[in-house]
């Protein structure tokens, strides 16, 4: 397999890139981007370490001395350390974002709308705009300047796009969703699908009408097959700057504050309120109608059965038990309210 | 952004629709209908609560009082606390739903096939039915009347479908799969996917051919992102009026009894057999095989690792604590059982 | 409705097949097969079981003496048992899948590329490949041979399939992913969408772009609408035979050994590396960066938060409780080490 190459870059150029003080020679070519113990000559790589960032300093500082990169993008004090040219930078992790996108091989984008898109009466889609093969636009659908549309997307009437935003192949926007500027959506994902409101008629359910649609801000991430039902009445909304992993649903009328992060298969039921700068842990259950304040956040898999008023760190589960000490300690909790009273009892007569 | 303008109507024709009493002018005109705090002149609204209806009464009726809505859909006994014109109501929920169907600007529905449409061999598809662009029908499908398909929706052979049937865009329907009449099917579904079957092969794993086929009954709703497996040689089944959530997983020979409600998340394990009118709640497991009686409810992320024979509400999980606290006391869950040991010494020597 | 004849085969011709020895009319015909239950004359059944077998004998064998199958597939010590011809075989689940993939009713496959498919530049397509109507494929794709692409798929530039891989209808395949031979990729699933990397800056995040792509073994299974991030330098890589159920979520620069099996709905973060021949129960969440020793079993809803390094049966969870056991349980679980110090200090003082 013949791997795409790269164009070369110098590390004078990679230096002047990311702001970073460089040692070595100016003129040293550069085709790639690689970790410190996968990196070969031509490839430079990169030493930074912090929460939530790409790799822990602690995993690979082992792997500098022996690197084979041309070169390394690292912190002042880790300099000295380094076999190779280094680009020193106060924060690493900065310059290795934009490394990435320089040697990011994103797929080839058609430019313009493609012949086979099937498009809807009274659009205003801005010329820059990119729509890939056998995508579906319903009518009076706006589409701000250079957004990029991957190939069979289906979105559909009233639905208003804004600029520079990306969505993968494979997307379903429904009627009357508002998207914001650089708004990310990945793969299979679904925004407006109907919320799950029902009400009892005599010995079954009826689905409740959804009018309401979804608002959604700038700067938002969406991730591959996550879910945003519309609003019942007035909108879904999903604040500047969220960020959402795969596989997250995202009930009807939820409110999610600003730049809140959200991490996988977490499921957020009907009309609960998520405030700013949240973090929730992967595969974590909101019930529905709770209110979260700002800066909260939750370990992954938190039950979230009441509301969290204080910010703060949030937990449950269990953990991991081997599996035979996991029974015994189950059987126990199932009858814990009675290991309980029997001590209080013991307490009493301990006293007495 | 401008939205759509809806038909208007008055009051007078509103109430002869729900069925209501009408107090207030019945000339006045409506073009939209929205919650009591968010409602402005000229919108209707509507106060009604209980359990598992759109809005509980506990939470809007503040709003009551200061609503400036031109009308109120509400009970006999709230009309007096009501600032302008009332549509009075038993059940104002039934009253909402019908309100709230009128003014629904769904998306403009393309009457027919659409010309992009693949069409297969030997089908028999109502005149009335809608196809959306792109669509690919497989051989010998059948579509009842007035039923409508969405825009990128993938229909494979030997498939029938019911009359008045609503399928949203980009859904697959793999073969041999039965929708009866009024099925609802959100974005990104897929219905009728190999179940996960296999044996062991010396040192791996082989997978069965999957043989059965998906039988869906009448009014059954199916979330976006929903995936339901075809049986392994008889079928999976979903009997009358249940209604799925998003991102559930239905796994291979499941059965769901009539009207039983599941809400996101949930992951339901191959043959397992569930009850009619149950109501499961998001993010619930439950393990295969297992077998859940009539009138179950389990509450928001349940571990249901054993048969339900009993009707009555079942619950699992931790709650969610001060991540500091649940350390701490999760720690003693993974010793609980010598916990319980040492309490039973002690009442043992107590006793002595 | 009338279901598709199958082709009718000899009892003869059945037994050879599987190699099985047959007790009874060799020239007997046989349209189908079905479980001992539900088996009408005319089709042939069988009766295995052990662990992760189609279906546990316990709960079969009571039909064997009532069948109304025509044949039996079964172990020589059940032979004697059977009221009709038996073809015997020491693994009759082995037979099963053999009689399974012969029954099998597949959708009827369109040899050749449609018309309707969308081909990106100098790409390798085997002339034996089915592709299915409305396929979007990129640049310098290589697709090897009598692999099937269901129809609505979109494979990005770059990407290699291997032979004998069979991808159902609206698979999304982005740029740069390696699929090797025989693998199966069910409806909805997502490969090498973008990993959910960031980096805080002043008061936001921002994404990191995402350059590593996936590698994909031989005889891998992908479920429907399960989502496999790209590397965020390096790939994630998915090991020979290893199989994933519908809707599971697999992280950046994840890893997954060789044989290992992965039920439904399960959560993978970042980066964590999964051990060969592991079996991991459905709805379990892995937290990013964790390691998982080879023959690892985690039951489902296991809340995996910390290295697993000996092989080994693990769990987590409550179970399920009543719902008034389970307030009253977790209540005391809240204070859980409360209640350990108590009883510590009631031992001291029993000590004394």
């Amino acid at each position: 397999v013949k791997k795409m190459q790269n164009d070369q870059h110098t590390l004078a150029e990679l230096a002047s890139l990311i702001g970073a003080e460089l040692n070595g020679d100016p003129k040293s070519k550069i085709y790639g981007l690689a970790s410190l113990n996968k990196a070969e000559p031509g490839q430079i790589s990169f030493l930074y370490g912090s929460r939530y960032q790409l790799m822990a300093s602690s995993r690979y500082q082992k792997y500098l001395m022996t690197t084979r990169a041309s070169a390394v993008v690292l912190k002042p004090q880790m300099a000295a350390l380094c076999p190779v040219s280094t680009l020193i930078l106060d924060n690493p992790g900065q310059g290795y974002v934009k490394l990435a996108a320089l040697f990011a091989k994103r797929p080839y984008i058609v430019p313009g709308i493609h012949s086979t898109v099937v498009m809807g009466m009274n659009c205003q889609i801005d010329s820059s705009v990119s729509i890939g093969a056998n995508c579906v636009i319903g009518n009076h659908v706006v589409i701000g300047s250079n957004t990029i549309i991957g190939a069979g997307c289906v979105i559909a009437d009233d639905t208003h796009i804004g600029t520079d935003v990306c969505i993968s192949p494979n997307v379903t926007i429904h009627h009357q969703v508002q998207l914001g500027d650089r708004v990310i959506i990945q793969s299979g994902a679904v925004i407006g699908s109907d919320g799950f409101g029902m009400i009892r008629e005599r010995d079954s359910w009826k689905m409740i009408p959804q009018i309401g649609g979804v608002t959604i801000g700038n700067d938002v991430e969406i991730g591959a097959n996550t879910t945003i039902d519309r609003g019942s009445i007035e909108d879904t909304i999903i604040e500047h700057g969220v960020k959402l992993d795969n596989q997250i649903q995202v009930g009807h009328n939820v409110y999610i504050g600003a730049n809140t992060v959200i991490a996988g298969c977490v499921g957020i039921a009907g009309s609960v309120h998520i405030g700013q700068n949240c973090m929730i842990g992967g595969a974590t259950g909101i019930a529905d109608n709770i209110e979260i304040a700002d800066n909260v956040i939750f370990t992954g898999m938190s039950q979230v059965t009441k509301s969290i008023t204080k910010p703060g760190i949030y937990s449950s589960g269990t953990g991991i038990m081997p599996h035979r000490k996991w029974q015994k300690n189950i059987v126990r909790l199932h009858s814990l309210d009675d290991i309980a009273k029997k001590l209080q009892n013991l307490e009493k007569s301990d006293n007495e």
